[in-house]
Parts: C-alpha cells; structure tokens; sequence
C-alpha cells in the first residue's frame, strides 16, 4: 500500500491541499463551452456574465477549485482563456484547473495565472507528454494524467494503471514529483460497456494501492444515455470516493452529487460531527429562498 | 479472500437468492409499526389494509423479499404476526424476513411459514444464541447475525468481526451453515460518533474477506438527527454495497435510496445493459402518474 500523497494547488491568495485523508476536493466544472449552447454563444458574443455567474455559484455551494475551459470553436483560444480566467478572478479567488487541449492557450494561461495551477490534462500519447509537461514543469504546476495513450484507452485496470506509471515516470524524469500528478482512471459510458463503471472503480483502487496519488474523474460520462441520470452519478461518485477519488471534476449545483460528495466524506469519518454536512445544507436551503 | 457464499431464501412459489457476484436483494422494511404511529393505531384497532398496501407497493418498487414486525405493545405478538403474514401473502407471494425480539412470536411465524424464511434476528448474547438458533435450525431457516454480544457493540470492525464469527461458529454447531447466517455489521448514528459509518463500512470489508457471508444492514440509522437524511442514506448505501453489502433492509419507495441501490449495481457491472435500470425508472414514472 503506498503512502496517500497531497497535491497543494493554490491562487494569489488560497492554497489547497488534496489528500485522501481530508474531506473531497470538488473542481467545478461548469466553466466550459462544451455541450452548453448558452455558454458557447455568451462567449462568442464576448459576454462574461455566465462566466462570472458560473464562478460564483460553483464557490458558494461548494467548489474549491475551478475548472477553466474556453473551447469555442474558431474562437483565439489564448486570448479568450485569459479573458474567461480574468473574469473569474474578479468574484473569486479559488485556485484554477485550466483545462485545454491547446498548448499555446495552455502557455497563455499558466503565463497568467498567479499560484500553482492544476492543468487539465496531459494523457499518455507521446504528442501530449511532450508538449504538456515541460510546460507544467516551467510554470510549477500540477497535472492531470488520463489513463490512456496512443493506443486508446486501455480496457482493464491493470492496463491504465501501466498508463498511470507511464505518464508519472514521464514527469518525474522533467522533475515533476509523483504529488503534482492527478490521475484520472476515466469513466466511460456505462450505457456502452456495461463494465465501464466497475473498471473505473478497480482502476481507482488499484492506483491508490500502487502509488498514493490524487485521483479526479469527471463523473457524469458514466450515466450518458440513461434516463434520470443525477442519481446514477450520485452513487457512482459517493462509490469512487469510498474507492479513493479525492478531486472529482464536477457540478456542486446538482444537489443530489453535491450530497453525494458530503455524504461520502460523512461515511468515512472525514467531517467532525457533521459540521460540513450541516453547513452545505444551510447553504442550499440559503440558495432555494434566493 | 473467502468464497462469495449464496443464502437462499424462498416462499410457497419464489425463490431469491443472494450473492455478490447478482444484484443486491432489497428487503423492505416498511410491514413494521416501531416508529410509524399509523402503522401501529392500526394494527390495535385490527386493521390490516395499510399492511396490505406496504407488501404491494413496496414489491413494486422493487423489494424482493419483505421484513415483516407485529410488535405492538401489550399485543398477543405471535398471533398479530401471524396475522400480518398472512395478510402480506394475500398480495404478494415473495419471501418473508420474520421480525420479532419474541421467541414464541418467532415460532409461531416459522410454524406458519411456507418456505425458507429469514429470521431477524439473533445476536451474540447467550441468551439470543441458546433461543433463537435452535428454531432456526428446527425450521430450516437463514438467521441475520447482528454484531453485538453480551458486552453491547464493538467500538471497532475487528472486535465486530469477531462477535459474527462466534454467531457463525454456535450456528456452525447447531448444523446451520455460514450460507444461511447473513451478518449485519450495524450501522450506527453519526451524529452520535463521527466514525459509525467508517466502522460500518471496516466491518463489512472485514466480513467479505474473512466469511464472505451475505451482509444485509439497516441503512437509515446512520443519518439519524441530521437534515436532509435521505441524501446521506442514498450515498452510504451505494458505498455499503460497494464494500460488501448484499441485501439491505431498507425503504424502497424512496427514490434517493432505491436509485443509489440500482446505481450501485449499475456501477458495479451487475445490470447488463441497464436492463434493470431502466425497468425500475418505468416502474417510478408509471407510479408517479398514479
């Protein structure tokens, strides 16, 4: 059993610390174009009020870091990420996962960006570890590694745990200790591969036994194409943090996975007379009276 | 890693069967006056429609074997349960858990019954053990061993362990086999101790390693005194089936938590296409509409 690692990511002003033996991380995921319509046209528009919106909401119920993404289509990229990151830190000061497939937007932010970001995400394509962790490595950030390579994403856990060694030994070799990477086991659709939830599970388990890392996962893939599917990520989520999931990619104004983040921690001992518990209940009863 | 064990229980006409390797089996908790004011004014004044509708609408909802309790107090318990079971096999024919603290009530039932029933339950107090097991023996029934003895309830999962391995080892010698003695690890209240639900969740890992008997756990207690339980209950069973819990006593006309026991399954590659997935939101959408 390897030792539980701790991630510290941090703003101008806030640090975060990411172990398994504290309560749950959660990365909110709402700023992202991908799949919202509203968002993507405000951002064409050049309209950050969602963004500002989006940041605000995600914080007061319950996010400690932000995710960051300003994938529009045609859009400059660069620029539009260091607007939507501007934005944000005008109402917060959370620390920022920036999340982009483009490494000139990836350099453009981490130029900005006063802290230690979390960077979303390098995989184990040779392509991506080249370009993504010399960056991650110049700017001292943390990194999230996605269990697949060149050739996909592997189907068993002991194949994308070999994936997982792969891309920290990747990084340690650039100096980025085993801390700064966050894995990301992958959760598939389980409406695809009826398995796909249970192998995300063993993955995890398998990562925390081997290295002690950080693990997040964006935890909503996994329902896709069912019906109700806020329940389904609901016990998914609450499962892989009993697994070890410590920073989960998700959204905390869904109050049955917010719940299930709070309640996960609850059942394991990790919030002292259910002080967080009670205090998240009277921010949500707060938010339904506006 | 001890062998997964299969408890079969069964009626006049239906077997069900217990493993972990198949969907959790719910036991539904509801035929029970303790706590539910109308339930027990009814049962004093002799009425037996509410008894009638809990059987039906809880097998609907997907209770595959229903907990049933007559104790009233001052009532004659073993004709009332009798009573009671004959009125739940009016409308329903799945298995039986007989529910009673009462050894005559607990032989009266078992005289009654058409099957193999579970009995809930024996503990690990002398008296409990010298009582209760022999009747189960004599009738050929499966037991629910609680973690508990003469000295109240272990504070830790291995001091629980121990207490079912002895409940394991007296029924062992009465010629009952680990199959038929399903273990609950108890779940106690975390407002009263944060650590209840971690120590739940110890023991029954303990359990799957050590006998891989079936565990079956009254999930709602845990939550007791907080706000916004049915949360916390959903989480911490799909976290509790995760670790090893197999057929929970619980409500299942509770969305949140028959949902978190589906997803679980779900999560856990045990429902094939979401086959019982999507079954069970028809069923929810079709008693919705009445």
């Amino acid at each position: 059993m390897a030792e539980n690692l701790t991630t510290v990511i941090s703003s101008k002003t806030q640090t975060v610390e990411i172990n398994r033996a504290k309560p749950t991380i959660i990365i909110g995921e709402r700023i992202n174009p991908t799949g919202r319509k509203k968002v993507l046209k405000a951002l064409q528009e050049g309209d950050f009020e969602m963004v500002r919106e989006d940041a605000t909401s995600q914080v007061a119920a319950g996010a400690a870091v932000l995710d960051v993404n300003a994938g529009v289509p045609g859009a400059d990229e660069p620029a539009l990420l260091q607007q939507v990151m501007r934005t944000v830190l005008e109402v917060t000061d959370v620390p920022l996962c920036i999340d982009t497939a483009d490494p000139e937007a990836l350099e453009a932010a981490l130029s900005l960006y006063e802290g230690k970001a979390l960077v979303n995400s390098v995989n184990g394509e040779e392509r991506a570890l080249g370009v993504v962790l010399p960056l991650v490595q110049e700017y001292g950030a943390a990194v999230i590694g996605l269990c697949m390579d060149d050739d996909g994403i592997p189907e068993t856990p002991e194949q994308r745990l070999a994936v997982a060694g792969m891309i920290i030994e990747r990084a340690g070799a650039l100096g980025i200790p085993p801390e700064d990477v966050v894995i990301d086991p992958l959760a598939l659709t389980m409406g695809a591969d009826s398995n796909a939830g249970r192998v995300a599970l063993e993955t995890i388990e398998l990562l925390v036994e081997e290295f002690g890392v950080n693990i997040t996962m964006g935890a909503s893939n996994i329902s896709f194409g069912m019906p109700d599917r806020k329940y389904i990520n609901a016990a998914f989520i609450a499962m892989a943090i009993r697994a070890g999931l410590t920073c989960p990619i998700t959204n905390p104004l869904v109050t049955e996975v917010i719940t299930a983040v709070l309640a996960a921690d609850l059942s394991m001992g990790r919030d002292d007379y259910g002080m967080l518990w009670i205090q998240a209940y009277r921010q949500r009863e707060k938010a339904a009276q506006g």
